[in-house]
């Protein structure tokens, strides 16, 4: 008698985000999901990472907003190619939504894809887009605790960026209790600290940019 | 014949709420539903605030947490009740999950209690509780277009408070387009500019949490 043997069915946003990431493959894109808390410096590191890329790698950004177009019209003023999704109340991306994105961004001359998720420290972590690498950034006004408080979003991270840290003395944050709550959920993500905005730090998240495009 | 008339059902977390909302007025206890992003200052401005009310309003605090128990630590240390919820994944508090909390609480002691939400923009925003007031808490680092992007939050807002407002300057904070975004989803909502860290501006956010005190 043959027993039937029923293989684990992908969710549909799984199957979805898998046939994003073959398109993706296909067209030589290194997508990068970007997660973080409201404010923490998204579309800010985006920019700062775009003004210091090698020329040769060109970058592309997918915008999550629950409303308005505030971030993708200040990205599409830099001339990066910028589609905006707003999600009306739901607080993450999800594969579908990136799926209908893609026609509206010219991949073949993207090599660097962000994908800039709702600001949102939960609901993003739980839902695959087809990204080939997740970070997450926080920043030193939310305070050295966040990584205890919000274990899945740091767990799920490639990853982490710590944005404001020309301000890490203004709020006191403590890099190495920040440090010892990423490793409780997460031993593999690097650190990157990082202002965006003086851009201390920047170099060192591009290498690791680079590393992710070379092994995609 | 007859017609039959259905009246609008509650949801069963409305109806949670709704009971939660009677027991705290038989109690004589006032409820504000605090919600903000990761690291705005809602346990900073709890503590300001408590540290400057008036000896007759003694609070008490339920602290809403993915995970960890850190804030309601600081809060005991002070010497102010508190109960912990964590929610495990779950992105907001609910009724039910405030009902479960009472039991842990003196409430015969208590006159002003904040239900501290997890830290989200979002998702909290969606679910009545029972308090009596809403009051939603932005911060200067997290940039003064939050009303545009997030408006549901502050939609629903009885006060918006501005915290870290010390730092005005250095995230060159526009104090009158945040303040264009709220009106635009909510004409009612009073504007209270403070910093948790200085004391600056708790005054007036007090007198307003007296006022509600004494319609309550």
């Amino acid at each position: 008698m043959k027993i039937p043997v029923v293989k684990q069915i992908l969710s549909a946003n799984d199957a979805i985000a898998g046939e994003n990431q073959a398109l993706f493959d296909a067209a030589g894109v290194t997508v990068i999901n970007l997660m973080a808390s409201p404010g923490a410096g998204k579309t800010s590191l985006i920019l700062a990472t775009a003004a210091h890329l090698p020329a040769s790698v060109r970058p592309g950004v997918i915008e999550g907003d629950l409303a308005s177009s505030i971030d993708a019209d200040t990205i599409a003023a830099r001339g990066i190619p910028v589609v905006q999704i707003n999600t009306g109340g739901n607080c993450h991306l999800d594969a579908p939504m990136v799926r209908s994105a893609l026609p509206h961004l010219p991949l073949e001359g993207i090599d660097l894809l962000f994908i800039e998720n709702v600001g949102n420290l939960i609901c993003p972590a739980n839902f695959t887009l087809g990204a080939h690498a997740n970070a997450v950034i926080a920043s030193t006004p939310e305070g050295h605790d966040k990584p205890y408080k919000y274990p899945g979003m740091f767990a799920s991270a490639n990853a982490v960026v710590l944005n404001k840290a020309d301000l890490i003395d203004v709020f006191e944050f403590d890099v190495d209790y920040f440090r010892r709550g990423i490793a409780m959920v997460n031993a593999d993500a690097p650190l990157f600290i990082v202002s965006a905005r003086t851009g201390e730090g920047v170099e060192d998240w591009i290498a690791w940019l680079q590393q992710t495009l070379e092994r995609a």
